[in-house]
């Protein structure tokens, strides 16, 4: 694995880090649906994600979700280290939307890096910054878009992302991913389906025309 | 003025630097409601606040404001920067909630610094990080929060700043600061007035009873 090509920092270690670095790292694997992150519990350290697809989410006291961001292949998952940096003060939970395999660098390992190398320490909040740069998008999506262009847009990113007109998906799954409630979503996968936008299935939403559902987003 | 106590990075400078950043600094005063940074328009630098309030927000196509968070006196307000940082790729609005005065260290002078000194440019990201879990904070609020409690939440919040039980403050104000719509504030307000929790008066709301609003918090 090239670890300079995956880590910007690698060239601002001496010999001693990098082999250090290089002896800590190990992978996992998780299965869809499993809590690998949350705040309270654990600190596990940066995760790159080698396979599958991680997403961020917070949860009220009542149990609503919404989803923040997800982390595809190649992408870090910084907040599972966010121990690491005093000036994150929030908790969010990570889970495996499928199965997915990750690299861990553990924070262990980390904390000792970075008390000499500020590059370490500038990556993990730069990585911080890409992810704070995705809330503030969810957000405004959250605060300012209508619930039809929402559930156009996830079903827009998700044929994109997958390749496929037909999405394997809940209506309470989008409701959780675009932070809203599920008989929202029900009623316009409803009014799509009308429009011949979309078909609904048990368990799947086939996507009938795609220039329709664009003239949502 | 004691510059290694308002910036952490401050021991991290060579002489050189520390000249630099000296005479770089510049004041300036805000009337209140001028908008003193807008993303696409300029990049100032750090500024932060000698007296005053700043109000950081985000504004919809159709005009709706959100506020993000408020950033009052000895405080920084870093994404007036962001052009510095490429990991911040968003657009936010800083205005002046009042009349406030600023301590401007210019973009241009850190863009300079930044290149030979990592500490500068983690101190600008840790800052950013801070803000992250303000707007963590405020997001969670607007998500699973009722209107009601978030009014009670802002009332009580304005309350222990300004240590007056007499707010100057209209419905609109309040709702652009916890983003919601005029009329769910009014709505609230009036059901609190009703409850002798507060009194409503033309542009202020006067709070009658301290224990009876903690009650909605």
């Amino acid at each position: 694995m090239d670890y300079s090509q995956l880590f910007p920092f690698w060239t601002y270690l001496n010999p001693n880090e990098e082999e250090y670095i290089k002896s800590s790292f190990y992978t996992e694997k998780y299965e869809k649906g499993m809590i690998m992150h949350r705040s309270e519990e654990n600190c596990k350290g940066l995760m790159t994600v080698l396979s599958g697809q991680l997403r961020t989410y917070i949860l009220s006291d009542e149990g609503r979700e919404v989803t923040l961001f997800r982390i595809h292949a190649n992408d870090v998952c910084v907040l599972s280290a966010s121990c690491l940096m005093d000036s994150i003060a929030f908790d969010v939970l990570v889970e495996a939307a499928e199965m997915t395999e990750v690299l861990v660098l553990p924070s262990v390992c980390l904390n000792q890096v970075i008390k000499n190398n500020p590059y370490v320490e500038l990556y993990l909040y730069k990585a911080a910054a890409e992810k704070f740069s995705e809330v503030m998008f969810t957000m405004q999506q959250m605060m300012f878009l209508k619930s039809d262009q929402r559930v156009a847009r996830f079903l827009w990113d998700e044929n994109v992302r997958s390749g496929s007109m037909e999405l394997q998906i809940t209506h309470d799954e989008i409701a959780k991913y675009i932070g809203s409630a599920r008989e929202v979503v029900t009623r316009v996968l409803k009014y799509f389906a009308g429009h011949q936008v979309v078909e609904i299935k048990r368990g799947k939403i086939i996507i009938l025309d795609k220039e329709k559902l664009k003239s949502f987003l």
